[in-house]
This record gives structure tokens, C-alpha cells and sequence, in this order.
């Protein structure tokens, strides 16, 4: 049952592209889903991939480009012409459509547009193309199965076979009054137990959810995943009912947020993966190394001046740093990304000041812990007491300010609208590092007496 | 449309309770979604939370418990009896109904399935417990409608009315032979579409995508992913047809799965919220910490050794080391969350020589630009030609150096069939620092000749 991708595979396909033999190419693809297709030609040089694209029928060809990465799917749409191009949109549901458009360049836009032959899918597709892409305009497709209160089961049964046949999944069948207003939905199922001179108004429920045309993404992706949605009409301002969101497309939203934080929390912006480019994932990795050097700069300066102000006997403090730094980091790294985490997840409820005395209290807990540790082992290597105790007493302070920092910060970003998931990663390690060995350098002054 | 938990809403029904207000209570509940109603009890007391549970229908209560943060859930259950847990589980469906029995204690497990009125229902349940967790079978379900190849459209719509009343959702309507054999499948859609005196041999389509009821759930929600799938079939090793997964219960599959990653990138093993105890939290985050302080006494070792061997002007480098660390830990987890990313969205092919190769251009790349800048930084402070090169070639060599074990680890790890995502965090970070400070302090002493 499962596809595997095997270098057989690929090599059987290169071996009947390079000999041009069409009909028994097309009978091996045909064996294949459009996805497993679609992971064949990321495999195979650009030629090969338009030469498969040019072959199959556009109604296999346009789901397989949706499939593909985004920059092979941007190169393969480079060597269509227009017409090639609006083809392929004409097999596609309208979202897909819109967002294949979308990443075309401006210039090409409108001649996809205007080569688009069925008027009322070009239509629907320059409505979509208008919404913000983050919103639920930008997410949803104009295909849905709607019928109007005053149908019968009979009557609506006869009429959504016409309507069904363009919508891939039909979901949920959405009721609108005379205006085209969303008043309430049924599911087949609903209609194939009714009885068939019954009226839609009265088996439809009434209670149906919605989200508006302008909500944003991720609060789609909220809504449907706390309810359990697997469809959600979108209605406008005047509660018309306008499109629907499939849970297709709210898993996609799902994933590109939870890739995007973890990128941030490693200190990788942009949406890059592994494949792309040495110059885009540089792009991605170097601002964030640069703010770390600049840090590290910063903390040199720091030790620099201390180090000018301390006997030659405390040479030793400066060993520990290093050890300093890295537990303010993992500490700081740790309560930031668990506040990130709680807000994606809308768990973090109550006052900030609740949550850092909290954090304090845990951070004290795991200081403390760690210091008699440290403690142990600075006493058995220098046999020296005040040393040990004021390495291992401003552990704890740094480890309890690390934590502060770490949920402070992602909370205050957020009141302030910020994606606090940007505050985890080097930022935060980055901060901590110069603000645990300034503790550390003081405490550890105040208590040697130097 | 949007709900949003007020205060109000809570001092409201905690007003209703105390006043013992069951009928005002029922007709205000009732106006929310149960997962709404969850949200209200979130922030109940346990008493008060019964007392919801207890007084409203367990069709609602069913659905609100399995809403519940697990930890109030089991608190809830708790204070059940037998009988009445039983009595939720009989609205659930199976697979539901199974996992919140796996969360009840051993103990009272065989006396909550003894309390089960509906002996069909009880049978499939205990049949879902026998699979693991984390395989198809411990996601599946036991409601789905099934015909049979033989039957005509209109003796299945027939039938399949007696059936779809106990599925909430239908999506694919899947065929069986004789010897309940999965051969084929078939969408409402299609029943409604078709003539009523045609077969359903005829109709169906029979290349149904199914899942083996061993195979592991994240490889489950991949296929269904890839696919666009909103349900998918589970078949046991002769294809006979036992269950189906459906799309919700993969969304949660994959929030868990980036969910872990996310936490192991920074460094918290088990699945912890923010809401979670101090000492839940603490367990979650002290190994990791604990890791970081072998390291970082490791790290302070190393640099006592090459501290007793360096002449007393060379203390200037002591003070480069954090910033040094700095920079191994972060590229470490540049590199790895990158792999570990790509490893779970099948995205990384090819062999790990060219991987290396790669990251080793990156790190350079970055590298020279880093240490650019710092060698300019360090020649205008110090006036230092020597130490200002053997502090940024070190810096390209540790960068390079830290890039190659970010990017070998989570491979070899995924290699070996180990998460690659406990491989990103403090113990790159760690393992980085380490490396880091030996090869820098290395390098130093070979270019300053000392």
C-alpha cells in the first residue's frame, strides 16, 4: 500500500523520459498519486520535471504542482507559458488556485488571469486574490454546497447533485435565507435520513459556526481545532455567506506555525529548510549568530573590566563563567519557551505577576539544587570556602534571574502584540549570558571581600 | 460567535452553584459548546467542576470531560463512581471511550468496563485497549459505515441510515467483500450521485488508502497528511477491515509531535504545561539543567589545565571563552533544529556526507563573516595583530566545527532509530561549549606561539 520513493523508481522514470517513450511513461505515472508524483520530480532535474508536467493532463499535473516544494514549483511555472499556466488553474479549487497565482510573478499575474477561460472560476479567483493571505479570506475556497431555507429535502437532494460534483468534500451543506445570509447547515447525512418532503428550515441547525471573512489565521485554526471543525463557512460583515475552510488547510496553518516558532527558538528566521540554499539559510541563521558575537563582545567587555579590578588570585571566577553563562541560557531557554508554548496553546491565563513569582519559586528550587552540586565540587578542587560559596550562591541568583528574564520577556512581547515566540533562542540566551556574568562577577566580589 | 471565558461567566455560574441553582445553572450551560463549558471548568474548583458534571446530561458531560486539561480530568474521574464513569463512556465514542479508561488507574479499569450496559459497545472497546498508543490501532475508532460489494445504491441508502446514525461524521463509506475485507471505497457524495439500481461494485472506487493496525501513529498522520486525507481505513494482516482514524484525532498527533520538539529543543523532557506544578515543572527541566553544569565543570577543567600551561598575559583569552560557547551552542542548534525539522517532514534525503559537506560551506561562510568583524573589534581594542587572528581563526574553526556536530548528531541519531529531537538543545549546546573552548584555546596557544 505505502509508496515508497526508491532509486528505481526514479531511474525507470529518467531511463523513458531520456528515450522520449510517452505512452509507457504515462502508464507507469498512472500507477502513482499525484503526491508520490509530486516526490518523483523533486528528485528530477528541471527538464525532466516539465517534460512530466507537459505530458500528463492538467487535471493530474495541477494537483501534482501543488504538491511540489515551492521553489521547484516556482521554477517549473517559469517555463509554462500563460496559457499552460491558466490550464492548470482551471483544474484547481479555487484556494489553490488563488495561492498558485499568488506566487507568480506581479508581471505574469494578470496574463494567467485574463487566459483563465470559465468566467465564473476567474471571477471567484480575483475575489479570493483580494483578501490578506493570513486571514480567512486568504484561506478559504469559494466551492461549498449551499441550498436556501425554502427548499424541500426533495427538492434539495435534486439540485446539491449538480452543486456536489464541483466540490471535492462536501462537509457540511451551508443553508442562506433569500440575501444569501449563513442561517444554518446540515450534513448529507442529515438530508439522507429526512424524509424527503421535509423543509431544509426545519431539519437544518441553526446553530452553525462561522468565522468572519477578515479573522485572522491562526485564530481559524483555534476555532476549528477547539471545536473540532472540519469545515467553517466564512461569512462578511453582513453575515453573507461567502466560503468555507476546509481542515486541510487549518493543518497546514498548524504546522507552519509550529515550524516557525521552533525555527525562532533555535535562531532561524524565515520559513527555510534543510534543501534551500547555502545563501538563504544564511540569510535565516546569520542575524541571529551576529546579535550572539555581539553579545559575547558584550560580555567580554564586562569580564574585561573586572578583571582589572580583581586580584590575581581571583583569575579562578573567570573559569566559571562560561558554566554561568551556559546555565542562564538552558534556564532562560526553558521558562521562555514553556510561556510560548502555554500562549500558542491559549493555556497561560491569570496575572504575569503570578507567573514570575511562580517562576521564581521553580527557579529557586532547581538553583539551589544545582548549587549544592557545584558547591560540593568547587570545595573538593580548591579546598577554598568562600570561593565555593560564592560560586554556588550566585548560581542561584543567576539561574532565579535567568527564569525571570525567560518569563518576563515572552509575556510582555505578547501584551504588546509582539510574537513572543521571537524572544526564545538567542535572544534570550544571548541577554542572559551578560546579565548572568554580571551577577556572577558581583556577587562573587561582594562576597570574596575584593 | 466567538466565545470568550469572562470573569463574569465565571462568577455567574459559581454564584449558580453556591446557591444550589441547578435549573438556571442547566439553562445557562446550555447555551455554550462543550468545549466552552471545559474551559469554564478549567477554571472551577474541583467541587464546583462535579457539581457541573454531575447535574448535566452525560451526552454533554461525555464530551466536555474528554475537553478537560488531563490533570483536572482525573481528578474529576476520581470522584466518580464506577457506575457513573460508565455512564460517560457509553456516550463516547470507542476510541475515546478506550483512551479516557487508559488514563483511569489499573485498579478501577475492570470495574468501569464491568459497569458497561451496551455489550456491543463494551466488546469493541476492550478491543481497542489491546493495541499500543502510539500504533493505528490505538488512534482508530470502531464507528464507520460499512456495505457490502453486493448490495444495490438504493439498499444501501437503505441500510446505511440505520448506520450513519451512530457515526458522527461520515466521510468515506468503505466496502467489503463477503469476508469483511476491505476492497474499495465510496463517498455520500457518490451514493447520491449515483443511480439508485446500481451496484456498489460498480460505483466504488477500489484504490482505498489504508493503514495496518500495527503501524506507528506518526507514520499514520503522515500518510494522511501527504494524502489529504480527512479519514483513512485500519486493516489487520489479512486486509479485514477493523477501524478508522480520522483527521482530528491526527491534528492532535501532530500538535503533541511539534509540541515534544519544541520542548526538547529547549531543553524540558515530558510532556509539561505552563499550568503545571513546581515540581512536575522541576522534573522536567533539572536533567537538562544538570547537564549543562557537568558540562559546564567540564568546561572549567579544560581551562584550568591550559590556564596552569599559559603565560599570565594570555588571561585576556580567558575572557573570549563565554563568547566562544556562545557561538558553538548556537550554531549547534541552528544546525540541528534544521535536520530534526527536515527529519520529520521527510524532508532531508540524500547521503549525510553531502549534509556535512554542506553545512560545512554554511559554517564557514558564516564563520568568515563573524570572525571579520571580530577581528576588527579585537585589533582596535588590544592592538593585538596575534591575538586578535588567533581569536576570529578560531572562531571560523569552532563555528565550522560546532555546525558539523549539530548537523551529524540528529542524523546519526535518526540513524539509529533514536527522536533526533533530543539531540537539539543543551545537549548540542553543552556538547558544543565543550568542544568549542578546547579548540579555541588550542588554536590560541598554536598562533600565539605559547
Amino acid at each position: 500500500m505505502k509508496f515508497q520513493l526508491t532509486d528505481e523508481i526514479i531511474e525507470q522514470v529518467e531511463l523513458l523520459i531520456s528515450g522520449n517513450n510517452d505512452k509507457e511513461l504515462k502508464h507507469v505515472l498512472d500507477e502513482f498519486h499525484y503526491a508520490d508524483i509530486a516526490e518523483i520530480l523533486d528528485e528530477l532535474d528541471l527538464e525532466q520535471s516539465i517534460y512530466v508536467i507537459k505530458l500528463l493532463d492538467s487535471e493530474t499535473t495541477s494537483d501534482i504542482l501543488m504538491e511540489l516544494d515551492e521553489d521547484i514549483r516556482e521554477k517549473v511555472l517559469q517555463n509554462l507559458s500563460a496559457k499552460e499556466i491558466a490550464e492548470e488553474i482551471e483544474e484547481l479549487d479555487t484556494d489553490d488556485a488563488a495561492d498558485m497565482i499568488m506566487e507568480l510573478p506581479e508581471e505574469r499575474q494578470e496574463e494567467v488571469i485574463s487566459n483563465i477561460e470559465d468566467e465564473e472560476h476567474k471571477a471567484e479567483i480575483e475575489e479570493l486574490l483580494a483578501y490578506d493571505e493570513d486571514t480567512a479570506g486568504g484561506l478559504m475556497a469559494k466551492e461549498l454546497v449551499k441550498v436556501y431555507e425554502t427548499w424541500t429535502v426533495a427538492g434539495c437532494m435534486r439540485r446539491i447533485r449538480g452543486q456536489a460534483k464541483d466540490v471535492t468534500r462536501v462537509h457540511s451543506i451551508y443553508v442562506v435565507d433569500k440575501q444569501e445570509k449563513l442561517i444554518g447547515r446540515l450534513s448529507l447525512k442529515d438530508l439522507i435520513v429526512a424524509k424527503s418532503d421535509q423543509k431544509i428550515a426545519d431539519i437544518a441547525k441553526d446553530n452553525v459556526d462561522f468565522v468572519n471573512v477578515n479573522d485572522d489565521a491562526e485564530d481559524v485554526a483555534k476555532v476549528m481545532s477547539k471545536y473540532d471543525l472540519e469545515a467553517i463557512p466564512v461569512v462578511d460583515d453582513e453575515q453573507t455567506l461567502l466560503g468555507r475552510i476546509t481542515i486541510d488547510d487549518i493543518v497546514d496553518v498548524l504546522k507552519e506555525e509550529a515550524d516557525k516558532d521552533y525555527q525562532l527558538a533555535a535562531g532561524i528566521t524565515q520559513d527555510v529548510e534543510a534543501d534551500d540554499s547555502i545563501l538563504e539559510l544564511t540569510r535565516a541563521r546569520l542575524p541571529w549568530l551576529f546579535l550572539g558575537l555581539v553579545g559575547g563582545i558584550g560580555a567580554f567587555i564586562i569580564m574585561y573590566y573586572f578583571e582589572g579590578s580583581l586580584p590575581e588570585e581571583a583569575i579562578i571566577l573567570f573559569l566559571f563563567t562560561p558554566l554561568i553563562a551556559a546555565m542562564a541560557g538552558n534556564v532562560g531557554v526553558q521558562s521562555s519557551a514553556i510561556i510560548v508554548q502555554g500562549l500558542a496553546n491559549d493555556d497561560v491565563k491569570g496575572s504575569i505577576n503570578n507567573r514570575l513569582i511562580k517562576e521564581m519559586l521553580l527557579a529557586a528550587l532547581n538553583g539551589v539544587i544545582l548549587s549544592v552540586f557545584l558547591f560540593l565540587f568547587v570545595y573538593a578542587w580548591e579546598f577554598d570556602l568562600k570561593l565555593a560559596l560564592s560560586i554556588s550562591v550566585s548560581l542561584v541568583a543567576v539561574i532565579i534571574i535567568a527564569g525571570l528574564i525567560g518569563t518576563f520577556i515572552p509575556l510582555f512581547l505578547d501584551k504588546r502584540g509582539v510574537d513572543p515566540a521571537i524572544a526564545t533562542g538567542p535572544f534570550i540566551t544571548t541577554s542572559n549570558d551578560i546579565f548572568g556574568i554580571v551577577i556572577y562577577l558581583m556577587i562573587a566580589k561582594l562576597i570574596l571581600g575584593i
